[in-house]
């Protein structure tokens, strides 16, 4: 069926909203995390961290930890190879040092023990010398001459010449003559930005249980995104074949890009590899902030040119993020995200990545995107403000559409980002009224989405039910989404589909749940493999009936005789073709392996009214509207859940959520108690609307849609404190103490 | 390639012997079998059973029990529904008594609680009153007029009237003139033989780790045969669609038949799904004695004529098999198998099961085959005995091959039971010389082998080494074999293939390993998955290169440019097109689903040489050499291994193994301190002589190895007694007491 047929037709299960398949499990505890799986003979592991941000390791000596009573074994990265791979090296150095400690609670060796207080014991006899070395955590003291050198001799060649040896990275996008553009423009704005590194949050910290057999095959129990990314890293960095590691994934308790590389995985197979026993680890909440991967944090000038009727004639900015300690391509999506929702005739962005001396920074939802949108919009913002335009007009007037050559050399094609902006100006809440210290600000967001690899089994049980299995761990309620795509397309009730997220053994390879790929890749390998299984069904219908496979169609759930044989048999229903199919050739299943594109780039737009107390600087979130293109939204529930999420984490990133890091280079907050992120009471009921304007390059017009909604929050809230404090705020997060030293500078 | 091309190609890894992938993990402890998994919150289940052979359930009260602390679930039958499907609700009354209890150890009642003692303290609390009923344990017996009823209508039509209520199985095969026959023989003998109940013995008792959610979805952690076949029986007796259980078989200490069916596995959801907690329940040894499938037990009757020069000229046979407490069709195996190594005129057998007042019988091995060779084996023999003819000459002249119509009506293809015959017949064996009191025994042996429904999916990683993943436990070392397959056709090393027995979520539907099916039939779809495989990497090489697909070829593990292109570009191996996959399309996988027969019948000749103590009876197997067809054998050192274990349980189960039932119905020996199986010092080094006439129904020609080595040793032993004790046997076991009370009648 073509595309345009699937937006007609009516759905009879996609756009429903059955209840969550993975609901029970977890409010009733019977779901399985990372931390909830034992073996028989298991040893618990833990690792010691540096307490240096910056330091040669002179000497380690693990005699006298290992001869301790309990203790089965004790790793450090000598226990590790040497890889060719720069990628992979930094990897497995983040894991146990290599040479130099990088970062406050880096690794530097590891232990498993009978008990938890052996492990403990082992921890405390274990030696190590470190020569400290000057650090840097900032990312533009980062770039000054002097500055600390994190690691030598990673600079890329795409880096200009005049920079520092930490600036590894460097990128450029854009089009059209900046200059001429500049010219054109009635009023211009040139702003610096800084906003600080924040943690995903997830409520699981990193856990999992390895074992590895004398055999040199092993087994691993590990919480993550991507278990195909896990084993291929673990497997590199153990010098394993990948065909022998057999990597499992646990039910996942929160990742938003934060479960999308390894941190104690490889370490955990070595321990049980050396010690010959099962060995469980997992981290504290503690090292989860000192030592997983937080966002990056950047510093960000941005130049905007606008007539006095709203045209933006020019756009400018550099972007500087820092991903701690190793080199880091962040900058790049930050860059090509930061004027994606405007039609520009001169647009130039330029991204660096510069090293500090913390942990290597992971993806955060739509990571490098919300920093650099939020920079652009703070102007755009103030621009209006400055020549008294509507913002939602100046955001229409400007907005890129289909056809539009991005900011980042991609074409456009059906876009939502005007079909949000005119249902945010169309909603009661643009227009409702604003009491004193109250501003209102909004912002645009963007995001790539991401297709990828993806491998899909569907099976046809003999009793009419269907199994489908996939490849990618549930972050955002894929296996309900994935269970509605295949009822809907095999025309069954979605009662009647379970999907399951398999091992690495089980099923071919999928790229890591991230880049909000599931819904669509692995939706349109479901569709695909229920076609493939719809085919054999056909297939066999025509067999049992004595005709043309040809002349048979799948109408509503059931193989029915089409063409010159319409009406001579009765339809047989998917349950009772499966119920034969012993009898008719074995057992029947549809299968699909593909590299997807066509994800199809999504937009949103949110719209929050702040009040801020001028007494105290503290921020009160009055009210909170997303919109945002979804393309078609399998589960409506699950949608908007997504749009909440990402507008919850936005806002705690912009009021109050940062790494703080001391004079000694050591984080001073590594705690929820310290490190705040907004709870229940901090945030208002966060209304959603959900536009469906449908992606071609999928036949239900699918798009991702988790991480377009955590791009806006940074830029509306910031937009809205500035209109309520009447001052322009340019730092993240705008904790009560910095809003509060603004209103004073103001006087 | 057709099928003559690879009987012509010389195999690489096929045929050699490498080390065993489940080796380690086994020899070391770290291979999880049934009863090593654990889950929070796991309770301890435990079964209450019945004391007697045949009682009414008058009453249960189970109130007392349920109301002792940490007592978390009771079930009884009432727990389950009323299937429609007789099979399965016999299946079901197995595993939890409705109304009745059939045998001693009978299931009547099940509690999971917080602790073992609690459990027991539970059992005994609850009050079963019963209305004892009459019994009767043996098949001859339950086939008298006045022979209590076991079970009240359960005769299928085929039987013919005349019988008692027990006989509820009948079925006859055969054809020619018997009466014609007879007629042509100068020497007739007709004799009466028993065989003993005996068990599988394998190490393993059952054990599962069953959990239900409140959402009516479980999984199931299972020792087991069949993992599909589990989660049918468990889904129809608990009322689920098959697509909300996932099964996942653990590694298997031994099955040999004996768990291709469920005991504990509904009665552990259920109390889990009463609890709403995790439930392990493993059995203890005398449970699997008492109340697990043991096998048939036989009486049997043959008529054989021979004429002077040693030709058969008619054959009968009537089988009376003893199944348990439920209607069984094994004898239908038995009556088909008992004339199968011959090629005659003449023949008809009569297979009857009667029900008895014993636990349910399942698959031991060739089930019905042994016995049923057992007494025809032994009447041929004795002919040759009375005519003084070499019993080796004898096989050979009446023996069934390429083009014979079998006993049981199939017409024979390729078959290697000439070859077996005389590869015995020129072995040392046969004519080494025998002390006083020892004699020399043989006897045929003939297995169908199974085809059945299979599963397999083929995974490429991006290092260029492969996951076979399929659906059926490993008992006889199919991992292994599986292996090789995908090597060889793919061109790879061994080592660089790894295979998966998957869970039944991860891969489609597979019948039960049983019938000596696995490296046939999943053998067979990993040479189809793998050239699936192989076709879509030609694909891509062909793509890289800009060629058509159809002019590239794949040779030595690599695609090579042919026809018009052929030289023109460099072969890529399966490392270089796995290596860049994700750029030509995203993963490989090759799959394969089917129903496949042609498996191929298996012959085999056991010659074994034993001497008897004419003072105590007792037996001494002195040397033992098997002879079978393999096929191809495709790792000959586990083909041998087969060999030996059927041989090796066949010993015991001529020797020694027998259920003793008492008076009061009662098993008097559930335990292997009074079961007597074999152990090392009981056997010889038993030598094996693999001959490898092809199958014609697969492409490397492989047969069923597993189960035809138990077929002939039943009554090549009782051959060489009767010889060494010059006394016709004709009951098994051949314990001490019973070969000396034959002496002392023979005076």
């Amino acid at each position: 069926m073509a595309f345009d047929e699937y937006q007609k037709r009516d759905f009879k299960v996609v756009g429903s909203r059955p209840a969550r398949p993975d609901g029970i499990d977890k409010v009733t505890g019977r779901a399985l995390y990372g931390a909830d799986l034992t073996a028989p003979g298991m040893l618990v592991g833990r690792i010691l961290r540096s307490p240096h941000a910056h330091a040669r390791i002179v000497r380690i000596d693990t005699s006298k930890a290992a001869a301790l009573p309990g203790v089965k074994a004790v790793v450090t990265s000598a226990d590790f190879g040497l890889p060719d791979d720069m990628g992979l090296r930094d990897t497995q150095d983040n894991c146990l040092a290599r040479d130099k400690v990088l970062y406050d609670g880096h690794a530097v060796a590891a232990v498993a023990a009978t008990s938890a207080q052996a492990a403990k014991a082992a921890l405390a006899a274990i030696e190590v010398d470190y020569e400290v070395l000057p650090h840097v955590t900032d990312v533009d003291a980062a770039m000054q001459p002097d500055a600390p050198v994190v690691l030598e001799g990673r600079v890329q060649e795409t880096v200009p010449a005049g920079h520092t040896a930490n600036v590894t990275n460097y990128c450029e996008f854009g089009h059209g003559d900046l200059e001429a553009g500049f010219a054109k423009a009635d009023k211009i704005i040139s702003r610096s930005f800084r906003t600080a590194a924040t943690h995903q949050g997830y409520i699981e910290p990193h856990a999992c249980l390895a074992s590895m057999g004398p055999d040199g095959r092993g087994e691993l129990w590990v919480c993550t995104q991507g278990q195909y990314l896990v084993r291929e890293l673990c497997a590199g960095i153990l010098e394993m074949d990948e065909s022998q590691l057999k990597v499992t994934p646990s039910e996942i308790g929160g990742g938003f890009g934060g479960k999308t590389t390894v941190f104690i995985e490889p370490v955990a197979l070595a321990l049980s590899r050396k010690a010959g026993r099962p060995v469980k680890l997992v981290m504290s909440r503690e090292e989860v902030f000192r030592a997983s991967g937080p966002t990056v944090h950047t510093s960000t000038d941005v130049k905007i040119g606008m007539t006095r009727d709203g045209r933006i004639t020019a756009a400018e900015a550099t972007l500087r993020y820092s991903g701690g300690c190793y080199p880091n391509s962040t900058c790049e999506m930050g860059a090509q995200a930061a004027f994606a929702p405007y039609d520009l005739d001169a647009v130039r962005t330029y991204g660096l990545n510069a090293l500090t001396n913390r942990p290597k920074e992971i993806s955060y939802r739509a990571p490098g995107a919300p920093t650099a949108i939020y920079a652009v919009e703070s102007v755009v913002d103030e621009l209006c403000q400055e020549l008294g335009l509507d913002p939602l007009d100046v955001r229409l007037k400007n907005a890129a559409s289909k056809g539009t050559k991005s900011s980042y050399g991609v074409t456009f094609e059906d876009i939502g980002l005007r079909a949000t902006l005119e249902a945010a100006k169309a909603h009661p809440h643009y227009t409702a009224p604003l009491g004193p210290n109250q501003g209102r600000g909004l912002s645009c967001g963007f995001w790539f989405n991401f297709g990828g690899n993806t491998s899909v089994t569907l099976s046809v049980n003999t009793d009419g039910t269907v199994n489908v299995t996939e490849g990618n761990p549930d972050i955002g309620g894929s296996r309900a989404s994935i269970s509605m795509i295949a009822a809907e397309e095999l025309g069954i009730p979605y009662e009647h589909v379970r999907t399951i997220v398999a091992d690495t053994t089980s099923i071919g390879f999928s790229d890591t749940t991230d880049g909000s790929r599931v819904t669509f890749t692995v939706g349109l390998a479901t569709i695909k493999a229920a076609r493939d299984a719809i085919k054999k069904m056909c297939s066999r219908a025509a067999k049992i009936w004595g005709i043309d496979p040809e002349a048979v169609e799948w109408v509503d759930g059931a193989a029915v005789p089409a063409g010159p044989n319409a009406g001579k048999f009765p339809p047989m229903t998917l349950a009772e073709i499966a119920a034969v199919s012993f009898q008719t050739g074995g057992p029947i299943a549809g299968h699909h392996e593909a590299n997807a594109d066509g994800a199809g780039v999504s937009f949103g737009v949110h719209l929050c009214d702040i009040e801020v107390d001028p007494e105290t600087g503290a921020t009160k979130v009055l009210r909170y509207t997303v919109f945002q293109d979804a393309g078609k939204a399998i589960h409506p529930a699950y949608v908007e859940g997504q749009m909440q999420g990402g507008a919850a984490q936005g806002i705690g990133w912009a009021l109050n959520e940062e790494y703080i890091y001391g004079e000694d280079g050591r984080l001073q907050n590594p705690g929820f108690l310290d490190y705040r992120i907004p709870v229940a009471s901090d945030l208002p009921k966060i209304d959603t609307v959900i536009l469906e304007v449908p992606n071609p390059g999928h036949p239900y017009g699918v798009r991702g849609v988790g991480e377009t909604s955590i791009v806006p929050p940074l830029a509306a809230i910031s937009n809205a404190v500035s209109r309520a404090a009447d001052v322009r705020l340019t730092e993240l997060p705008m904790s009560p103490p910095r809003i509060l030293s603004a209103l004073m500078a103001k006087g």
